[in-house]
């Protein structure tokens, strides 16, 4: 197995209230890097911040990075258009953040992007990909590609309460400014991601056919975001059996309505509890209340311990012991 | 341990008859990107070369990756200037391959990236780094720096007979065009790097000096292009604990005079001896008949191997695993 997690930045992301990826907008712009850093290393090591919301939820790459502690696993970060330095290796595909989605042509390479990254899906030598994301704001621009291509627009959320109402306005924005309306880009996915997607968007799904294409399993491991790559898959009329593979925090958010976008687009979902319990640990918490879900390939880094037998219990005790490095101030019985 | 290896290139590699990195001046051009694929992936994945040369000797980076196949160790590409794309993920510090070292100036942000490596150097979370780095040409230019710096300078080379009298007439035009002379830069390492170096010399002593200063316990992987770097360090005034590991290649290549360069230098010496057998294979072979020698960090792996105690044999039968994914169509018996 790969696991490959492919960061970016859009502009999208600085609109307020829009995504807790991040305290306030100058720590959001570092939060996919530090994402990178903390999966690659444990830790933000040059990355200016530590992605823990003041409720003291840390960004899922805490999950992630336990997971990959208890297993054996290749990983490859791409940057698919950072907007700061990461200290992770990364294999860049882009070379800029995603522009707010309600300026014109927010992601003017999409088909660049694309080509590079299916090329590099298609080259990589394993048998099986989990592909997941880290891009703040990324649920709002998953919203714009699967309204413009007539998909089931419902998205999750970082945020306990989803700002619906608001991502809705701004996807209404950026169609208009593209001069297009729902289900108009239907069958021309990457000219969605041009107009109103982002970066990510673009290289996740280059991934997904590239390594398709070679034969590979490949698995979309996160949400709605990954869920709108697959949309941009279908559109292209690549049919290949292809596993969404989320959390339970997740499937527990009505506003996504992940189970019916996942069976339009002809994915298996896999969901995954990691069994956090109330009270324990304010991280844990956190999760429980709504905040975070998902990301940085967390669903799919639960199925691949799910799958090996893992037990739950060794990915809460890991969690814990990489949030203390996080923010080493906390303590359990907080 | 983590090991990292840095890649670049330098237009010094373009002279004729410099180095055996490539069979000719544009496969040597993708000669270290294809090396960090071979180290990351077991093979060149989008890189459009297998380096292996003419004779069949491959790329030091298939003892590496034999020995990584073998050992837990982490591992970090850093691009310190690569002129061709790699699909190994690198973290970033350089933005292009040195010039032509006859050309004034051929590394002009050699300070830059000797803080940057520093920096990332001391941030990374490792008790313990290995450090080794690709670049064709790379004795030259390290040869380059050994001489402004007034050390002894015999260097090794890819080639079984070393074209040290045409290294030494680049050498000397090098120092002329920079109007300076042997020893002059004493004391002025990076000024030397910049001057008559290549951006890998400057992004190793970075790392290492960061490194040291850290904490960390460092080992440079690799023959007088390490000792080169180390140079860098102790002219710098680091005089923390150095290792050198290389091969038993770079000791039998009298023209190299490492033991001696260590010593200068207050290195320990560390010297590890795969036992390849003449007959087996034409790669080993190519070895024993002093093509290639070092690289890639193949002595500072070997030494990690020894050390642990994975035995030779392990490691032997690996590399001809490794080089027969590099070139099919070889057999050990041929």
């Amino acid at each position: 197995v790969r696991f490959v997690v492919v960061a970016g930045n859009t502009q999208t992301a600085t609109i307020e209230g829009i995504s807790a990826a991040g305290a306030n907008p100058a720590v959001m712009a570092h939060t996919p890097s530090a994402d990178l850093e903390i999966v690659e290393y444990g830790r933000p090591i040059l990355a200016p911040v530590v992605p823990v919301s003041p409720t003291g939820c840390p960004t899922p790459a805490a999950v992630t990075r336990a997971a990959i502690e208890l297993l054996d696993v290749e990983f490859a970060a791409v940057d698919a258009g950072l907007a700061r330095r990461t200290a992770a290796p990364t294999v860049r595909v882009g070379q800029r953040p995603g522009r707010d989605i309600r300026e014109s042509v927010p992601v003017p390479d999409a088909r660049d992007l694309y080509d590079a990254a299916r090329e590099f899906g298609g080259a990589l030598p394993d048998d099986e990909l989990v592909v997941g994301e880290t891009i703040p704001g990324g649920t709002t621009t998953a919203m714009g590609v699967l309204d413009a291509l007539g998909e089931r627009s419902g998205v999750s959320s970082s945020l306990p309460e989803n700002p619906l109402s608001l991502k809705r306005e701004v996807v209404a924005e950026a169609l208009t400014t593209s001069d297009t309306a729902a289900g108009e880009m239907a069958g021309t996915p990457l000219e969605a991601v041009r107009a109103v997607g982002d970066p990510v968007l673009a290289v996740v799904a280059g991934l997904v056919v590239g390594g398709a294409e070679s034969g590979k399993t490949v698995t979309l491991a996160g949400g709605t975001q990954l869920a709108a790559a697959a949309a941009v898959v279908r559109h292209l009329g690549v049919d290949a059996p292809l596993t969404l593979a989320t959390t339970s925090f997740v499937t527990a958010d009505e506003t996504a309505a992940i189970e019916a976008l996942a069976a339009d687009l002809d994915l298996s979902l896999t969901v995954t509890d990691p069994a956090f319990e109330r009270g324990n640990h304010v991280a844990m918490d956190a999760y429980l209340d709504g905040e975070a879900k998902e990301g940085v390939g967390m669903g799919g880094m639960l199925a691949v311990l799910s799958r090996r037998g893992v037990p739950m219990a060794d990915l809460r005790d890991r969690f814990l012991a990489v949030y203390d490095r996080l923010a080493p101030e906390s303590t359990a019985d907080r």
